[in-house]
């Protein structure tokens, strides 16, 4: 046989469509076993896994080219919350029978652009059939000078909360997506949905603030299964309490006017998830230098609370705590 | 709301059957959003992911406390013949609902077990619900030195090719799953089959050979897709053929056996994959040496042939060139 008779239809598949991606040279092109790094002296690695599954994540008939950039943006966001920069990541696709020629196109250029655009390039992956729905997870690799990860576990009483962004969105886009008429009923405008849409779609990993969030918190948490829930993550890492004004809470102007129209989504808002912001903790003194390292980096930073002694995170609206059924989002 | 009962469901499953695992302190008892690793000084990082789905990789009734140790293995397998030493794992598992008490305790101790064996405690990991079948994905990190990582790309004409253990078991063992009444009509007893059956429930990647693989292979890959598949690889990376005698390449009792009552079976144990030995060339003056520290690791290795000048890896069995209809094992 000749040597190219020999390939088979994998090789050919990982060859055309996620090669491209793999432009670390110690991806070697994606032709060996293993991948090297060399890790940048003086530094700690940070490591990170999460992933998308279809018809738990994501929707079957999402946009293709959004579902890789999703899974790789949700690794980067628990980089960003680290203070990390991104070094690689490796990808793990199961993939059903016949996706190949009407979505691996799209969805390979959509990871490829976010790979490019958040220097965080393929080191490497494995690809399988899968009788189940299509399953993307990936594992990324960062970087932090060594012993300085920021932790959930060192916030202190006295300590600001701030977190980045909007909160709410894309727990809001997805109950557009499953409920026909709800945004009829709450009165958003095409401009609102198509917000909405978008962040679940799509998060925005505050990276550009990793900097940032190295230098001033004295803790952090990637919000990725809803503020509270997150939140009571880290006081419980860090044995503190949170007080969290929620009117102070960030929304964007599609959030508030679905509040507006129905103020019981105020729980999904807080503890339905996908946000894929960062809250932050960090000495009163920190404030000022965060805001203006946040306004460099142009990526809104709200301060929405503060650090007490106990060991709960209290949200309070209107002078009255609130109770959540499920302060997180939970697949178990 | 105390502290405990803000604990969702999935952190107390991760807290009670994972946490066990993270013995590393840079997995901060799987209690943050990703792990830290300092790199050992001098050394670059090898990368590696490999996964399993039920029903593809394994089935789905497979003894639960094989299914971890096998996704483990594979990549710790793909570890080995890079000549890397293991330094920890990542681990993405999407389970079914109800699979909890069942299968759990049994999966994480099985995984658990072989993560102190291999000295590769689990760093992190993301566990989701899946409306399909389970499925675990692993992301495995380990260690060479700087510049030194085997590749599959450095086959010289002249090299032996060198296998290790037995080639063809896990593939005849899939068969005899997959076929009732095979193991009668190739006349093999109890102990063969249960052989054949253990082997590809449970691989023996050849970590113990790799500091003697990094220090006489030439070229190397992991055999997981079928000795001919994988040998054509790392023919095609180095730019040279090879020539294997058919007659040498080391079989178990049991694969005798069942090829001695069906000789067509061969192209099954050349090419069925599962074996999770390494393919390695090396100089022949290098031969003795690797004999030597392979004796002293417990590793069989087995001498099959030339690499020589071409471009494809042909499998010569008494006088006559094999033929395969699929050298490789492929998911597409």
């Amino acid at each position: 046989m000749a040597a190219r008779d020999q390939q088979s239809a994998e090789e050919r598949l990982i060859a055309r469509y996620f090669r491209p991606l793999a432009t670390h040279p110690g991806a070697f092109g994606l032709t060996d076993d293993a991948a090297i790094l060399t890790p940048p002296p003086g530094c700690d690695l940070v490591l990170t896994t999460d992933g998308v599954i279809a018809g738990v994540h994501f929707f079957a008939d999402d946009p293709p080219d959004t579902i890789g950039r999703k899974a790789l943006r949700m690794n980067l966001s628990d980089l960003a919350a680290k203070g990390a920069r991104p070094l690689g990541f490796l990808m793990s696709a199961a993939l059903p029978a016949g996706i190949e020629e009407q979505w691996l196109p799209a969805f390979a250029a959509g990871l490829g652009a976010d790979a490019e655009r958040y220097q965080c390039p393929l080191l490497g992956g494995d690809t399988d059939r899968t009788p189940g729905p299509t399953s993307i997870s990936i594992a990324a690799l960062g970087a932090v000078p060594q012993g300085k990860m920021v932790r959930r576990a060192a916030a202190k009483a006295g300590d600001y909360v701030v977190v980045t962004g909007t909160i709410g969105d894309a727990a809001l886009g997805v109950l557009l997506r499953r409920e026909i008429g709800l945004g009829d009923r709450l009165r958003l405008d095409a401009s609102m949905r198509e917000h909405l849409r978008q962040r679940y779609l799509l998060p925005q990993p505050r990276n550009a603030l990793a900097e940032a969030v190295l230098q001033h918190a004295s803790a952090a948490i990637d919000v990725s299964d809803g503020l509270a829930g997150d939140l009571a993550k880290l006081c419980r890492a860090s044995g503190v309490a949170a007080e969290i004004d929620v009117a102070r809470v960030p929304l964007s102007d599609a959030a508030r006017a679905a509040l507006a129209a129905d103020p019981t989504l105020i729980e999904k808002v807080l503890t339905g998830g996908d946000d894929y912001e960062i809250v932050l903790t960090l000495p009163p003194e920190r404030l000022a230098s965060l805001r203006a390292a946040a306004a460099r980096a142009a990526v809104a930073v709200s301060e929405i609370g503060r650090i007490v002694s106990g060991d709960a995170a209290r949200f309070v609206h209107d002078g009255k705590e609130l109770k959540f059924d499920r302060p997180s989002f939970s697949h178990f």
